[in-house]
């Protein structure tokens, strides 16, 4: 378990039930309806959110969860992932009144640091000043959000439970308990898919007639390795920082523990001259991080270990549509729009759905047609924008934040914002640090990239930014939009 | 069953195994290799020409397919669809000795017969004098390849098999026979999966890790209907063409049968204001078709009960890499390349594969690691091509081939192709009287769709064509190929 959990305590009760209330009564379900019992398939952090905001509805919620409860794991079962909160996860947090203790538990990471090869530093701020986004470890928010959800008298999550089959039409669930070997037919009014980029929801979807569906892998896997604490708990490299080993084909990444220690990530071709199929031996991955990454292999004493016990995981984007069966099945997050992790986005996008659930139960109360309906057409479009920019910000990350041009650019880029603030919120920002939805940030960011392209052959340094002929371009263009 | 088949007797025998054994002695499999024996999952078209050919390498071949045996079903089980065979096709067949028999029962089709909505007929050959594709049963043709597969000892073909699961790891088939209920579970050495669109054998290959895959639907449906022979089993209609009724968002297309009827096909929106679903009643079939179609409408006196009774298809496109697990499985046909059937080419690439796989087996003998690794890299960029260029024929089919301005390109082409035949074969040419890869031919395609924006601005009549500019410009663009 991740040291930084250890110590994780919600002062979940009281605050939380005060305001439930307090939401209740500005936006109450229509009185007529009647609740429902709705199934959620999957106890991971989307089905949890989802099942909070389900029941803050009136509707009474089981939850299946194929894994056993993360809760009782031992540290090696529950080795987890960092993932990088930002604003619109947040937001879908505050929802449910749990932002807060996940705060106290974050990191703040203000910017990128990029290492060169020879060990250089370069620093690329996020956002504005006060603006970051978040480390947090997967499992420990998974297991204060399973305690949330059992601490609400209408949620019910059962562990497990693997989900073998779905009958959509006759709404039968066909489970195994994984424990027991026991195996049972569960009937379902409404089923909401929240198991996860592999989801056996979207698995029977997927077998109904015309369900457009498709999975694409990148020829990256990426494998976990950790950067040890410093003495005392203290962090070897800048704790409030991403930091980025950009090698052009390759990268490695790594986010902060609240332990001293790091979360790192290794980007790295299958095959090829320079590729997990030829790294087969301890020596030639010491030699190879040696060369490549000189300034972290002192930093990672158990490199050769990890690197030969920790799994090489593939990373998927997964797209389809409809999202929906008839009024019966809704799929969300990963389910429907499993993304590669490049923006830190795929958690956000999954809470994100949450959000905007709930704002159309809000509006349609029990009309799940329409709310099903309104869901999948108005959410589609930013699932397929944000698809595309996490496997645009891979090359980014890997390759582009290695180029001064592309630094430069990115600084130009902020003193425009920074004049222009109405006009020009950079790409970054409008994914990370706003609601806009996904499909307008990338127009937008289309749009910029295309002014960026006319801007920049006049300027070769940061300074050139004030010279009256730039300004006046900048301007002309500002005045376009 | 259709008439056409009724009195159709192949004279199977001693060509055949006078064929088999010329070819044993041109091209003996390696001597010192014992035979394998291989599994074909799907008993259709492709699955039983590939058990043709594999047996003829001298392996054992076990055949299961999930339907019962075609040849006992009664006419309405088998109620079966026309597929259009050409060039490629037949290729196949005569690499086992069986085109000439399926010529006989085949219809060649010349060219397109376009209908106009005032029932006004414009002609547009596939290719030179002499060259057609060829109207056959689909059924038909099913059952005299069973027919002969079962007469080669090595070949055992199974009915009523569903494959419910494939272990790819432990090589093994979760059978369930649907006629007796009974399960069984049949290990494999090598598996080909031949089983269609809907493949089980893809299904399991899916859940391995980095298999890419997509299953994409157009917004439009099929129906089946019928154009009734006319009196003394003549046909009411040009007996050897493909007849289109393109009426821009939608298109009937009719082919001929044996007994003097066409199999119809309505290819037609789901949804919108003229679809599927705004035809609700017999009168507003009736009348709709009287509208759009008229001179069809007096041949077709089931269409209201047709309309209804039969199933709305729909049409996907099913694109997968890698074909391969390992060197145990392979994916052939529509299991691995589903395409939709504008193009005519769904049987006959499935045929092709067949084709290049025997050249395969001629070459590196036992060698299946190679012989499924050269399949799949060689055949995988053809098969999109084919993809992409079925798509793009759905277009030219319900549209422009009721442009004026279309037409006088393709007989410009026609031109073109006439007296550079060395240096243009038109498009549809290539796909349907060549063996060249499809991925050239498309490419080839566009380069002469290319040259055709050129020339079409200084040509306004057929005449045109022998004006000295425009010939100084066809020479031209002739002497850069």
């Amino acid at each position: 378990m991740p040291a930084e959990w250890v110590t994780f305590a919600f002062p979940l009760t009281v605050p939380l039930l005060a305001d439930f209330s307090a939401v209740a009564m500005t936006s109450p379900a229509p009185v007529a309806e009647p609740a429902e019992t709705l199934t959620v398939m999957g106890g991971g952090l989307v089905g949890c959110l989802l099942a909070l905001y389900l029941t803050r509805h009136g509707h009474q919620v089981d939850v299946f969860e194929r894994r056993p409860d993360i809760r009782g794991a031992t540290p090696v079962e529950a080795r987890s992932i960092n993932l990088a909160l930002s604003d619109r996860g947040w937001r879908a947090l505050e929802g449910v009144g749990i932002a807060e203790a996940v705060r106290e538990v974050a990191i703040p990471m203000h910017g990128r640091v990029m290492h060169d090869p020879a060990g250089n530093l370069t620093h690329q701020p996020y956002g504005q000043a006060g603006q970051a986004i978040y480390s947090v470890s997967r499992a420990g928010l998974n297991r204060r959000m399973l305690d949330l959800a059992e601490q609400q008298p209408g949620i019910r999550v059962q562990f497990n439970q693997q989900c073998r089959r779905v009958d959509v039409r006759r709404q039968e669930l066909e489970m195994l308990d994984v424990a027991t070997g026991q195996a049972r037919t569960v009937p379902y009014q409404r089923l909401f898919g929240a198991d996860g980029a592999y989801s056996a929801v979207r698995g029977a979807l997927q077998r109904t007639d015309r369900f457009n569906y498709s999975q694409h892998y990148l020829d990256y896997g990426y494998k976990e390795l950790t950067i040890a604490a410093g003495p005392d708990n203290t962090w070897a490299l800048e704790k409030n920082a991403l930091h980025i080993w950009p090698r052009g084909q390759y990268m490695m990444i790594a986010l902060p523990n609240l332990d001293g220690s790091f979360n790192c990530t290794l980007f790295f071709p299958y095959e090829g001259p320079v590729s997990f199929a030829t790294l087969q031996t301890p020596a030639q991955v010491r030699d190879f991080f040696a060369d490549v990454f000189p300034d972290a292999v002192p930093l990672m004493p158990e490199l050769e270990t990890e690197f030969f016990d920790n799994p090489t995981s593939s990373l998927v984007t997964v797209r389809c549509f409809p999202w929906t069966y008839q009024h019966d099945v809704l799929l969300l997050g990963d389910a429907s729009h499993a993304i590669v992790p490049f923006y830190g986005q795929g958690m956000n996008a999954g809470f994100e759905d949450c959000t905007v659930l709930d704002q159309l139960l809000q509006q349609h109360g029990r009309d799940w047609g329409q709310i099903f309906h309104e869901f999948e057409v108005s959410r589609k479009p930013d699932a397929d924008a944000m698809a595309d920019l996490a496997v645009y910000n891979f090359q980014e990350m890997r390759d582009r934040v290695a180029d001064p041009r592309f630094l430069l650019q990115k600084k130009i880029e902020g003193k425009i914002s920074g004049q222009y603030p109405d006009k020009w919120l950079p790409l970054y920002s409008q994914v990370t640090f706003s609601h806009l939805p996904y499909a307008e940030a990338l127009a937008n960011g289309q749009a910029q990239e295309q002014i960026m392209q006319r801007l920049m052959p006049h300027i070769q340094t940061e300074q050139d930014y004030q010279r009256p002929e730039v300004q006046d371009l900048v301007a002309q263009e500002m005045a376009r939009r």
